[in-house]
């Protein structure tokens, strides 16, 4: 067993080894030099409070001043300017409260949605975007139609749902990548890279095996469990849904291509940073609750936050037993670049 | 008698009406547009939280605008980027919250002190700075040394007190203004404009005759009213100094001159957006309040706020008796230009 600050370490350091590869492999130097700009400007999508957005800007810095110097254009070195962007509701006075006192790199926040337009025409020279392009921008309204064939009773995601239901969640998600691609490809320069980072599962596997599939099952089961004994109404749990979708490799490539904007770099899907039964109950739920627990109060209020999680966890070992039988990578990693 | 928010609003009227006329004469068109960039970048330096900064920044885009336009390069126009900087400190998610909506402009944040660098080399195309550079980095160290000639006993800050004391206050100003103008410096593109706009005193008026000067006089012997009254200790208001200064045009322009990277466009002493005899006590004390309440809870607590500002509202009358016979601007105006 390990703890979840042991587990996010390795993570990063996983992922930088990865992105020091793709800049050491794909950032073409001389063509930023013969731009003659100084500013080497980088944005995080999605970037939440930190320290995690902090750790990735510094790896990329990091990668990019070894290929500057390993190349013998040190003293044509850039300054970094580092763009952390979230939703206007994010903590951002909390962000610029934690910013490393000794960075490299100047620092702005940029509030607003990645599904839309954040940055001029052609003034970033690297994206990057770590597990945020999972949530879409909506529930698919059809989720809610109870006349629709996706009307989603009694589950709160498509993993094991209906065909119709994950349809819907598949239409809204290509329709979220290809404004969010769109936006992109006018921000980013010619030759600038964008790494994305986000659940994933490999093409053919159904839904209901992914991981992060298994996961909301079961906080759809618990809801249900609390709606049978009365703590919540069935009512609420009808008309709730995750706006969270994992993606294929195979679906990914096609949006890229029908975009037209990017070569894809690299496409893969990896064993996640650690595997999920490593982790006790107590901290995989705890994980689960970090990134679940604001939108399920939004909807059902935050009274009933303990209750479920409790319940959550109490049901581990048989998630845990479940999931062994259908062990596979569980994390997409994309490189792009701008063409 | 007016309110504040008319005021306000006449106050930035005015001030509109004075960046279109800069921009409009003083905005060189052509080279912005043979430097083959397509984004146009300004600052407000010292934001706040809005909608203060808001106003201005779109005053300045329609000037720009409007200059792009009556020169035949509509064709040309620019996307243009604000960034919003004021202390990391400062309430950003509520400037965030209440950012309009429907801006012509990609909008950032930048936490951190303008007294040190915060943006990269030439990143710049036209800075603003409002009612913030009259606040000093720190209180001047010498004031808080009771062996000093500068010690300031019974008083809160320079207007009355003895000539080391201005001294202090003058040099610390020099300081802070000299490693303002060297950051900008290298901020802003040569050809770039920055506007300033403080509080300010014609050259050889005393500085207890400034509005600014005579209003913290008055809050001073409020506090030291307090003091004799046993609500307060005399050790705390004699340790306690406004960090503020009000400058001269002389003295701006000894400073700009000495830092030799900028043209002086303009640099004029007007009168007020309103004159403080206009308003109500009430609202007059209000307005006061609403800039100093913070820095002056955090030395002697909240619970005196109340009781000081009451009292200051009383001696109102006075203030203005006193205030009538040394009328003269109080608003300092500068335009640079980086040559």
């Amino acid at each position: 067993m390990i703890d979840i600050p042991s587990m996010q370490r390795a993570g990063s350091n996983a992922v930088k080894a990865i992105i020091d590869d793709v800049i050491a492999e794909k950032l073409d130097v001389e063509k930023e030099i013969s731009s003659s700009k100084s500013t080497f400007r980088i944005a995080d999508l999605g970037c939440s409070v930190g320290p995690n957005t902090f750790i990735a800007m510094q790896n990329i810095i990091d990668a990019v001043q070894q290929k500057y110097q390993s190349h013998g254009f040190a003293s044509h070195m850039p300054e970094f300017q580092v763009f952390f962007n979230d939703h206007a509701s994010n903590d951002f006075n909390t962000l610029f409260a934690f910013l490393p006192p000794e960075r490299p790199y100047f620092a702005t926040g940029v509030p607003g949605s990645f599904h839309g337009r954040l940055f001029p025409d052609f003034s970033l020279d690297f994206v990057h975007s770590s597990f945020a392009l999972q949530w879409l921008s909506m529930v698919p309204k059809e989720l809610l139609n109870k006349n629709s064939a996706a009307w989603n009773k009694g589950r709160v995601h498509y993993a094991s749902a209906p065909d119709e239901v994950a349809q819907a969640y598949t239409a809204q998600f290509a329709k979220d990548i290809t404004t969010f691609l769109d936006g992109r490809a006018k921000e980013l320069v010619v030759g600038g890279l964008m790494v994305l980072i986000m659940p994933g599962i490999p093409y053919g596997i159904p839904h209901s095996s992914s991981t992060t599939g298994l996961t909301f099952d079961f906080l759809g089961h618990c809801l249900m469990d609390m709606a049978k004994e009365g703590l919540i109404s069935e009512v609420q749990v009808d008309s709730f849904n995750l706006p969270v979708y994992v993606a294929s490799p195979k679906e990914m490539t096609q949006l890229v291509e029908r975009n037209g904007s990017f070569s894809i770099e690299r496409m893969d899907i990896t064993q996640p940073w650690a595997r999920v039964d490593d982790l006790s109950g107590q901290a995989c739920t705890m994980h689960l609750r970090v990134g679940m627990e604001g939108i399920i109060s939004k909807h059902f209020g935050t009274e009933i936050i303990d209750e479920l999680f409790d319940r959550r966890c109490k049901k581990h070992g048989e998630f845990i037993g479940l999931l062994e039988s259908k062990r596979n990578g569980n994390q997409l990693f994309i490189v792009l670049k701008r063409i």
